[in-house]
């Protein structure tokens, strides 16, 4: 155990005579700057396929490099360590004293669907380092490590396969389903990867390298705009979450004979858009249909072909996401959803696949990490509520690795994935703030082996 | 007046014995074979962008600008005369001795909607140089020249307009109406023309010289595949076209505010795919609501932003195409489509734009047309009926130009604009030879400046 001597020096006093010493001694040490981590999201958004304020950043393309490498710039400035594994998750380590097994961790993403904004994802990324580099700053050395992940792919939009990364370290993730998810090029995930200058030999062996090792990681907590509405509409600075809502993804293609729009008859149309029309309907109806507000469900990615005005669609292959906090009935909307395509299918004379892409469970919140953030937000002196993430994050596989937890700050209107997506300031810093505390009670605090930490 | 002295001497006493030569002399002179057209067919579909049977193939890329080279060096072949204009429509001129005015035309496109087949348009360019190789190698010589036309995008694809190089000869299409219409990349006609080695200083000044002057056409045919069921199930060989439907083509844009799919409760949403769900239905209802089967009406196109399956849609671009043989009762159904679009945007609380894109005259078949056509069918001994063409051809806008008809054969299925397209080598040789005919007595045969000729 190597104690940082002038530190221990320095707070003993304080030890002794306080149990909750970072109630006091903390809030005002920790250099975090709102409007500098607002200012490092708006130059990571530059790095876009699209104008900003709109933000499309797909995994392993140029502009995917290019915000990976100013992640990496930005870790190195604040003296973290850098790592990167094969799937091309990035690493920034925080070392610890190694008094204590297993590393704490944070993360989120940085890429981008298409015209998107500069919030999702990024800020548990770039506030994550900013809370290491403030920790660091503020002298506060950990016992365990502290590591901030800039995780790969959590957008599906490349490979069809949302939380790419975070599912590869759980080991959740097959090799042939990955190699099977090709993007629009027919090119695979390993490829795309290995052009990146990530990937390992095979699918398995670039998969084999990524699995986190059993009990190397004590925990997880992402830091996250809420993407609804509750926090702003309550006036709540804070969310701490405790469970992260069950998602499920549904392929549906519909296949019918096309034809020429002036020449083909009504009567003999099998309009495989017409299909999907109905289906983008039932779906709807299906989620509204449950009368839960929990209850979610979109087809938001509608595909025809061959997509042109005067040729009735003769294939149509629609994407539908459905998500609730309970498993059951979502899995009952999921059902819903296929009774209507076969009936639609049928009715309509169009051929009919559909493939569950995922049906992932919800993750609960470890109740060290939600006590933890919830120590945190009071140090700060900061309004807080329990919430439940309906949103998809990496921390749902971080969930299978070790104990996970969330923190949200509020956004604009609940808005996410839009370009006028948006978070003050002042709730960034209190977000990177409230993560660091929460990080450091969760690592310990070197010379201080006890208790509550920090 | 040239006349071509060994002609003239060879078919003398026929010419004086007949009244209606052409009869027993030229199906057994016009050496065409239905085979070798198809074989051309089938070599100019190699150019494309999908793997054959489909076939794409839009104007000024590579492939298109390949079939441009095939096409001209197939024309060369025939001996005819090689020209081009400002929009990059080809000509192949078999010159007449000048004893009649006008030319006589005839042609179609080479250009392909993604995943379409090999004889939509390209029949009418293949065959139609095979038309005018066969009678130029049976020593006819017409007194008007007669010229085929490959003619420039007759599909919307790439422009979002139809027949381009065929309205631009009648004179209807405006610069700003053309330079609005760009394509994916944001580029307009003028450039992608010039970059193709067409296009003039100015839109405008493409257009001035691609105009054809009046009086210089005398009459336009066009041999096309029927595109319809109807020659097919009756067991007809050819078909004699009297009129062309009326086509109607409508954008309508919905917006709305997008959100993370996850996020965004189900009463907060107002979501553009569901509104452009429910116009695609709408379409469909507004077309069968008129009890005629000549109504029909497709929404072939839809654009969804961000398109992605975690993202409730936010934009939904659906691209219309309505055709009636009536056109009062066609533009009955396009007010009621976009009194649709208003109910489902004020309902589902999106912003709705919609833009007429075109709303064209159907066009009469010139009676002389028709006639001509029909004497050939006779001469061949070929089943013939009369039709209207429900699909959409540059002898739309050649009408506008010259006295203009189009003669149809059979293709499986009626169907059209799918890989599987298909016409029997016997039916093609059969609508190359009823083309020549057509032509010739359209045209005149140089030596009988008096009635039907040929």
């Amino acid at each position: 155990m190597r104690l940082h001597e002038p530190f221990i020096r320095w707070t003993g006093a304080l030890l002794l005579l306080c149990p909750y010493i970072g109630a006091f001694q903390y809030p005002s040490k920790l250099d975090v700057s709102g409007s500098l981590v607002v200012e490092q999201l708006l130059k990571l958004a530059t790095f876009s396929d699209v104008p900003n304020p709109a933000v499309t950043r797909i995994v392993f393309t140029p502009n995917d490099m290019k915000a990976r490498a100013y992640v990496k710039d930005l870790m190195q400035l604040a003296g973290l360590t850098l790592r990167e594994d094969a799937v091309g998750n990035i690493f920034g380590l925080l070392a610890g004293d190694g008094s204590a097994e297993g590393l704490v961790q944070t993360g989120s993403h940085t890429d981008a669907i298409p015209l998107a904004g500069a919030y999702d994802g990024t800020l548990g990324v770039i506030g994550g380092i900013a809370a290491l580099r403030a920790l660091s700053a503020a002298g506060f050395r950990p016992r365990r490590g502290i590591e901030v992940i800039m995780f790969t792919s959590e957008e599906p939009t490349r490979f069809s396969l949302s939380c790419l990364g975070s599912r590869a370290m759980a080991g959740v993730l097959s090799a042939e389903t990955l190699a099977r998810r090709l993007d629009e090029n027919g090119t695979d995930f390993l490829t795309a990867a290995t052009a990146a200058g990530y990937g390992r030999g095979s699918t398995q062996a670039m998969l084999d390298a990524a699995r986190v090792k059993p009990g190397s990681v004590s925990s997880f907590v992402e830091l996250h705009i809420e993407q609804g509405p509750e926090l702003e509409a309550n006036g709540t600075s804070l969310g701490i979450v405790t469970a992260i809502a069950a998602p499920a993804a549904l392929r549906v293609r519909f296949s019918g004979d096309g034809g020429h729009a002036g020449a083909q008859l009504m009567p003999r149309r099998n309009d495989a858009g017409l299909a999907a029309a109905e289906l983008a309907l039932a779906v709807e109806a299906a989620a509204l249909g449950t009368g839960a507000p929990d209850t979610v469900a979109t087809a938001g990615r509608v595909d025809l072909a061959p997509n042109t005005v005067n040729s009735v669609p003769r294939e149509a292959a629609v994407e539908i996401d459905l998500r609730d906090v309970d498993e059951s009935r979502r899995d009952a909307v999921l059902a819903q959803i296929l009774a209507a395509a076969e009936e639609i299918a049928a009715r309509r004379r169009v051929r009919l696949q559909t493939e569950v892409a995922n049906r992932d469970a919800p993750a609960t919140c470890a109740a060290e990490v939600v006590a933890a953030a919830t120590a945190a937000a009071e140090q700060l002196g900061a309004s807080h509520a329990r919430l439940v993430s309906r949103a998809y994050h990496d921390a749902l596989f971080m969930a299978q690795i070790a104990p996970t937890g969330m923190i949200f700050i509020p956004c604009r209107g609940g808005w996410s994935h839009r370009p006028d997506e948006f978070a003050s300031p002042a709730h960034v810093e209190l977000g990177v703030k409230a993560l660091a505390l929460t990080l450091a009670r969760l690592a310990g605090a070197a010379g201080n082996p006890g208790k509550a930490e920090l």
